[in-house]
Formats: C-alpha cells, structure tokens, sequence
C-alpha cells in the first residue's frame, strides 16, 4: 500500500507520500504546493494551481489510497469558507485520480504520530522523521502531510488485523476503527 | 459567446447555458446536479459527483466562459465549511476544463436581472424564463445559474462597450465594471 497524506490549506497544501509493507513504513517522498494571493491572482486560478498540483504528485508517485486532513470551522468564517474551498479542490483532485480518500482529524494524526492529541508541531516533525527514518526532519507542513499518511497505515493495519482475528465487520465498524467521518 | 453559470451546492448544483450575441440571449440548456447524502457515502464521493457531473456538462455544451456565484458564510459555520468545499470542487472542475471564471455575488446576479438586489427566488425564475423567452420557468437552482450566465452576459457586453468607446481599462477597472471579487 503507497499512502498519500494531504494537509489542505489555500496559501499551502503539504503532501506526504509514504509505503507501507505490513508493520514497516517507508519514507517515499514530501513537500508542499503553494499559492501566493499577491502574485497568483484570483481564487479560481489558486485552486487550479493546487488541483493540478496535486494530480502531478498522484501521476508522479501513483499512490493507492489518499489520506486527508478534516478542517474545522476557523474563528474567521471568511478563512472558513477560503479554506473549504481549498480542500473541496484538493478532494476534487484526488477523486478524479480515481484514489479512495480517508479523513482524518489533526487530533487522530497527532494521536497515530505522539500518543497524545496535544502535540506541538515540533513534535510532530521529530516524531515523523524518526518514524521514517529521515536524515533532517520535514518541514512542518509537510509532516502533517506525512503524519496523515502514517496515521492511516496504522488505522488500516489495526483494521486488517481484527478482520483476520475473525471479526465480523460491519460498515460501521470500519469507520470507527479507521476513524472515518460520515456526512 | 457561450456562458456556463454555475450556482454550487453540496446538495444541488444548478447550471444554466446561454449564448450571447450581441445584445440577444439564447437559452442551449439547464439542470441541476444533485447528491444525497442518505444514498450517495461520504463528502469525497458527493464531491466527485459534483465534480463529474460539471465536467459533463462542460464536454457536452462546450462553453468558452464560466459565471459562478460567490457563496457567503452560513449562520452554521459547519454549513459554511460544507459549501465551500463543494463550491472548491466545482471550480476545479471548471478550471481544470480550461474555462476561465468569472464570479458574481447573489445580489449582483439579482440586479442584472430584475434591477434589484431583494428579489425573491420566483421573480429570478419568471425573469429569465421572459428573457430568455422559454416556454416555462425553470426550477430555482437553474434559474439563478442561468441568471448568472445572463448576469457575465450583461458585465461583458458593457466592458467590450466601455472599450470601444475607447476608454483605457486597466485591470482594476474592468474588475469593477464586471463586478469581480479579489482575494
């Protein structure tokens, strides 16, 4: 399984691609899309950077699933409705790529990554680079991305295991168990 | 010309199809695209809906410009983000369609149509069913969206006027003059 973490944002999208061969997590590559409201115009043409941002990262690494961050409600409902609109691009992209896409929250990430939900991103950063290995550690937009990754290897793999232990999985369970969210 | 408006929802996207000539305005099509969250799984597959469902319409009537309303913030900031992610989604269907887009608020769409900004969602409806000259009205989402599509109509005309009249545009003015919005 070659996981795709996406931390959607409108100024910056981080992304993280990592392998996962059972119980192992190989660092595959990660980095950020941005776009700049002085210099690259107009909403439509900032989601285009990031939609077709993000379909080169899909055609480059050909990952087989996607795993992006839930964005909350910003005290700012202005930002609220820019930062949706970033990620319903983002989705749009990873979709239309044919990719599953599993959410999950910064505190189930945080939780997957530090076994606490109150991580600082510095601890983030550090506990991604020695989860993966990594000679430096990642820049901070970039590790959310890689932590959603490795959060879902983990959700997916707790999920294999019950279900080889004989579970019965109902649909239900699976979205707990994977801390999916339903609309 | 060929004018695609577009009036996003998660639940129902309206979109409307008008040919400009001049002055003169020709009805080609209108509809909505609708998912339901019962039956239709969780916000990636609506938003892949939505985002197929408009580039369906974009191959089939071939536009060479998007109209698409500006959404507001929502008393429920949770309907908010939910909105702006459709409308995300929809404008990367547009956008990675090639068309560029043009956007309008509500209360600007209502005043190219019947001259106010207050009028209810039944005048936009026998407003363009008259300019357009229809047989019958059309439902209320693809009223505002081809109220929309008259509404860059209107915008564009007046700016290629106000450019043969020899006046010299520079960007910031043909923003106002189309009503646009920067980020």
């Amino acid at each position: 399984m070659r996981v795709l973490g996406i931390d959607p944002g409108l100024q910056t999208t981080g992304f993280g691609v990592v392998d996962v061969e059972g119980p192992r997590l190989h660092y595959v590559a990660s980095g950020t899309i941005k776009t700049k409201a002085a210099d690259q115009g107009d909403l439509p043409t900032r989601l285009k950077i990031l939609y077709e941002g993000i379909r080169e990262v899909v055609e480059r690494y050909q990952p087989t699933v996607a795993s992006v961050e839930i964005v909350f409600v910003n005290v700012n409902p202005q930002s609220t409705l820019l930062l949706g609109q970033a990620r319903g691009a983002a989705l749009a992209a990873l979709v239309s790529c044919d990719l599953s896409v599993h959410e999950y929250t910064a505190l189930q990430m945080k939780k997957a990554i530090t076994g606490h939900g109150l991580a600082r991103k510095e601890q983030i950063q550090a506990m991604v680079a020695r989860l993966l290995q990594l000679p430096g550690e990642p820049g901070k937009d970039a590790a959310d991305a890689l932590g959603l990754a490795i959060c879902h290897a983990h959700a997916a793999t707790s999920f294999a295991a019950v279900a080889k232990a004989g579970g019965t999985l109902r649909r239900r369970t699976h979205a707990q168990l994977k801390g999916g969210r339903s609309y």
